[in-house]
């Protein structure tokens, strides 16, 4: 799997949950992070070396875990690594909020350039030809995210900022999706900020159930053995750790993060 | 000049009204920004070649219109195109400091990197071996500035929540630098939050002043004609322009904005 940077560790947590016997391998284009306020070429182009590398580590199944990248560089990805599955990000994000929502009306928040692919507003359409999605971006989200600022005054003010006008409405979206994998760590503040009653929907565990059927369907799922996880990033191992580690709610040691070069 | 994207800018802004012949050539590299929470490494090698891309424009002068890049990559870049003179914003920033302090207690707020590197309290120490420093890092404000949210309550929000613990110590500093290129346009809101009686200090005047006088030193300013622009960018020439404007104070047509691959 991969990702801009550490935003997919929180699909990873998911995955491992729901795969306890593979053997993960995490690659995070840290030096080129964010790919969420790039022109959608770049992203693609990025993806496709991404995923390049992790065909020659011999992966079995490649799960793109950045929305903007599964937005916009999917089909590039699919086209260069044919031999492989490629799941993104984005098709289980949609399905999980079809699954959510009662009145079909749903906010997505997500980086600059995902709001301008797209691709979950027509994913979700797909699904629910009668939905209203609204799709807003929030790029100050993965700065705070980044900066660990997940809770207190900031976090809630610049929350507020991105949605309050659209929940405060007379007839507010049921649903929201943390467009970006970035957003899930958020979580507890977006809910003190949008009340009870607002059902919030992250990929990672869709993306988890995904991953499990493809793995089961091809036959090719490890059903003994024990997990292991092997990371690398393009810039600043030992940041990776130190930050990666409250997205993967588990100690990341900056020794075992392969410093490498797309 | 180049800068990890749009914030030097603002220091081309200076450079204009303080060289009103001269003809500017800006590289931003907005693919791979930011690059504040990047390894000083990578953002050598990124400066050196941002470097090399302006020595090939046949450039007389070569301004580093980032604190990032002049805090760990100024070396490097210097080595790498001995026949220019080379520029930082941060010798012309400790410079402004020093002259603006009068208690000689100055704070820094900066990137993770430029902080991490410590060149401006190194850079401060030098004029005034008995200045008091303070760094902070203040990522945060890079993404406020690049989103436009420059004022309102968000923006004082996260300006007090790295501000406010320093200014509000019994004898806080007197003098605040702004250690990056794309503090300048929250200027007014850092006002607002720390009351008149602080001195604000950036870069873009010194170095304007610094370049001007290197020009001149070596007799190769131009006296005459007309000013021109040229910008190049290696992402999203139409963000850069709409976002750029605003760091420029004058509109920047896309058209004229050309993509390059460092």
């Amino acid at each position: 799997m991969f990702d801009s940077g550490i935003g997919g560790l929180t699909v990873l947590a998911a995955l491992m949950r729901a795969l306890p016997h593979e053997r993960f391998v995490y690659l995070g284009d840290t030096a080129r992070l964010p790919y969420g306020t790039k022109s959608a070429q770049t992203v693609a182009r990025y993806a496709v070396q991404a995923a390049q590398a992790l065909s020659r580590h011999g992966v079995k199944c490649l799960v793109v875990a950045c929305n903007t990248a599964a937005s916009v560089g999917l089909d590039a990805v699919r086209a260069r690594v044919r031999a492989l599955p490629v799941i993104g990000v984005i098709e289980p994000g949609a399905q999980a909020a079809c699954a959510a929502t009662a009145s079909g009306h749903i906010a997505v928040i997500a980086t600059e350039a995902t709001v301008r692919g797209g691709a979950y507003q027509r994913a979700i359409l797909e699904r629910r030809a009668d939905a209203r999605v609204e799709q807003l971006p929030a790029q100050l989200l993965v700065a705070l995210a980044e900066e660990g600022l997940v809770e207190g005054p900031v976090a809630q003010g610049v929350i507020s900022h991105y949605l309050a006008p659209l929940f405060a409405l007379p007839s507010p979206p049921d649903t929201l999706v943390l467009g970006c994998t970035h957003f899930p760590v958020l979580t507890p503040t977006i809910r003190e900020v949008l009340g009870p009653q607002v059902r919030i929907v992250d990929s990672a565990l869709t993306t988890a159930a995904a991953v499990r059927a493809e793995l089961l369907d091809a036959g090719i799922a490890r059903t003994a053995g024990s997990q292991s996880l092997q990371f690398m990033a393009t810039d600043g191992p030992e940041r990776f750790a130190r930050v990666g580690s409250r997205f993967l709610g588990r100690t990341i040691d900056p020794r075992r993060v392969e410093l490498i070069d797309l």
